[in-house]
């Protein structure tokens, strides 16, 4: 690589930093890909790894195995503690300086708990692959613990699943949960009857999946209500403790908890100096730069712009893999000496999945519920996976799933030193 | 079940603890199993999790799940803190008793680093999986290091894995690692040549398996070296630090350390007040019960046993299993008021993989190695494998390594709960 060449810092190897590194695979630059982790997330699917359907490696691949081919790209994984904006400098934990002549700001987001940051050790998000394996250690260890339980009401707060947050990942852990305890996972325990377990999702607004049509809304909670789950709306949460949840002034106990409810975007929004909003998102120009700075792109969850019809991009795949697409396009027009181009969010569609056989789809004013979009649900997810080994793998996995009812991959593992005892 | 049947108490969920509690599968007995973990391991694979050719839930089952069809056995996930032979119960670390007509004691055994613990952080031992992810960590991060490293000594002692133990475990986590940076990882890096990295494997004796014949250790000798292994023979070490080792009086810079040398008895040996020797194994009867309380066994990892040639019962799978099912036959003859059996190990073969159509293998008085000793292994391993759901799974990530030298699952993933920034 010749020092002469721009330097391009793409800091976040999600589905936006990956977007922007691949869009820049022929162009006359230097990449650099910084991430915190070794490899990439398809988080559509983390709730799957979250409920032992699927192993952490059928949904994810290292970053630097994603972008191999590319020449003119290295990938180093690092945390990056501070920018400079106006020196052009980012500085990793280690110390680490990496100059740039351009950065892509892509660092996703973490849930926001709504200035009760103490809840998040009683109640994990599911942002990450740290985080899904988080959740099934503590849903499978709750059943673990009610197995040898002799109070009643101990056992039954074991046996109680709390999920905050009637998004789409809220709806998609209920819908799945809710099935492992009443069909895979009863024969396994002698003392306990897990059919018996209560799933509850808690949504403080008036509907389900918000960004669906109205119709789909209700479709989704019928289909969850059909499943089993007790699904309570207009039901804001007040407290989380260990062992139980406040909301709509009833306390409800329960040893296990999720939250699905709010994106708060990575501290490096403020780095930038540009106006942020209440969630820590940057508003960006219509080029995706920052007022003033034209060389900082902030991209996907960390961004907020106003599409022309006023409504935000939503915080999806697509709208941080179109941003990432344009965020290297509009840096290839600089070198090029061409002017640059605003971006526009082309909406595919939105979709959630409730259960075996049950998934809601829009497509702009086409509406699609059941078997026929859990079908397409399927397909497109299959076809999306990144890399050729995990779409057969997950295949395998789902097809012997879906038979079978069995999970075979419920393990609990710590990767901490074990003791010597 | 019926509270006047005698209770069966099984501590261990490895070899040794399922082969028992299935042998008792239809014995009028209450089956309790007792693990730390929720899994059951088919540990001869432990070094392809940790290289990062298989996924931890291709080689793992709940235990729950492997005994789901057994009515009179339940499972509990906890650790034996207390044995109390004289009361027959045993207590667990949260203070659930478990009281006990027979118990069968097969906790394995951690690897022995011969008095020196405190090596035991700066080289991690491969005996569960959350050792084997470890190990995964260890060897990806230490590249990750590697790249981003600006001193050339530095950098090589990042890229320099060090093996401490020439045994089966040794030999094998050897000739994978050399593989792997040689073939498998170098396309992903820029600023490094992992084809330059250097394994070493250290043996404190004059030569490698020596459980097998001299003429099968040449074998893996020279075929370790031909893979690129600087194998050292009569190399004791002398100190471990976190960037590096001494061995045979010479300090080796390497910042990856791994131990593969010597057993250490799980401490749950002491409480049975038996005799023990110096790696902590109970030596126990012909019957596998222990002098004075024939209500109590120990097999597998932590027992020792005299064969009719002098020779002790190999601490390996096979060793385990053929113990659990005399241990619980000699309770069914209890039962029947029968007179004890003696056990007698029959030994199936020894085999050791050394890397692509690499292996040796020893079966009585015929030895076999190369490719023939390759396939013969890859087939039993396939067939032993506890699952029908990872014979599959294990089928096709092995395919598909084998065509593409592709490793799939190079994720570092810690599943501690990430910071919020």
């Amino acid at each position: 690589m010749s020092a002469a060449l721009p330097r391009v810092l793409i800091i976040g190897g999600g589905f936006g930093g990956i977007a922007a590194a691949k869009a820049l695979r022929s162009a006359p630059v230097e990449v650099t890909v910084v991430d915190r982790n070794n490899h990439h997330v398809f988080s559509p699917l983390l709730y799957q790894v979250a409920t032992a359907a699927l192993a952490p490696s059928d949904i994810a691949v290292p970053i630097r195995w994603l972008l191999r081919k590319q020449d003119n790209t290295r990938v180093l994984m690092g945390s990056v503690s501070d920018l400079a904006i106006d020196r052009r400098v980012a500085t990793l934990e280690d110390g680490t300086q990496l100059p740039y002549d351009y950065v892509i700001v892509a660092a996703g987001s973490r849930h926001s708990y709504f200035g009760h940051n103490e809840w998040e050790p009683c109640a994990p998000g599911l942002k990450t692959l740290g985080d899904a394996l988080q959740i099934r250690s503590r849903f499978l260890l709750a059943f673990e613990r009610a197995e040898g339980c002799s109070n009643a009401a101990d056992r039954e707060a074991q046996q109680t699943i709390v999920i905050v947050g009637g998004g789409p990942t809220g709806v998609e852990l209920a819908g799945i949960l809710v099935s492992i305890v009443r069909k895979a996972l009863w024969r396994d325990f002698r003392c306990i009857d897990t059919r018996q377990s209560r799933v509850i999702l808690l949504e403080a607004g008036p509907r389900l999946v918000p960004a669906f049509k109205e119709e789909l809304s209700r479709h989704a909670l019928k289909d969850l209500q059909a499943l089993g789950v007790d699904v309570r709306l207009n039901t804001p949460v007040t407290e989380v403790s260990p062992d139980s949840v406040v909301a709509g002034g009833v306390r409800i106990r329960a040893h296990t908890t999720f939250w699905a409810a709010g994106n708060l975007a990575s501290p490096l929004s403020k780095h930038t100096g540009a106006p942020v909003d209440r969630g820590g998102h940057v508003r960006v120009e219509p080029d995706l730069s920052i007022p003033g700075h034209p060389e900082v792109f902030v991209i996907g969850d960390q961004a907020t712009i106003a599409q022309g019809d006023g409504r935000p991009v939503p915080a999806v795949a697509q709208g941080a893999i179109q941003m990432g697409r344009t965020a290297a396009a509009n840096i290839i027009r600089d070198l090029r000496r061409q002017e640059r181009r605003p971006f526009r969010y082309f909406n595919k569609g939105d979709m959630a999945v409730i259960g075996r056989y049950r998934a809601i789809a829009q497509f702009g004013s086409v509406c699609v519920s059941g078997v026929a979009a859990w079908f397409l649900w399927l397909f497109i997810h299959i076809m999306y996976l990144a890399g050729f080994r995990n779409r057969i793998s997950v295949l395998v996995q789902w097809g012997y799933a879906f038979a079978t009812w069995q999970r075979g991959v419920r393990l609990i593992v710590s990767s901490s030193l074990p003791k010597n005892d």
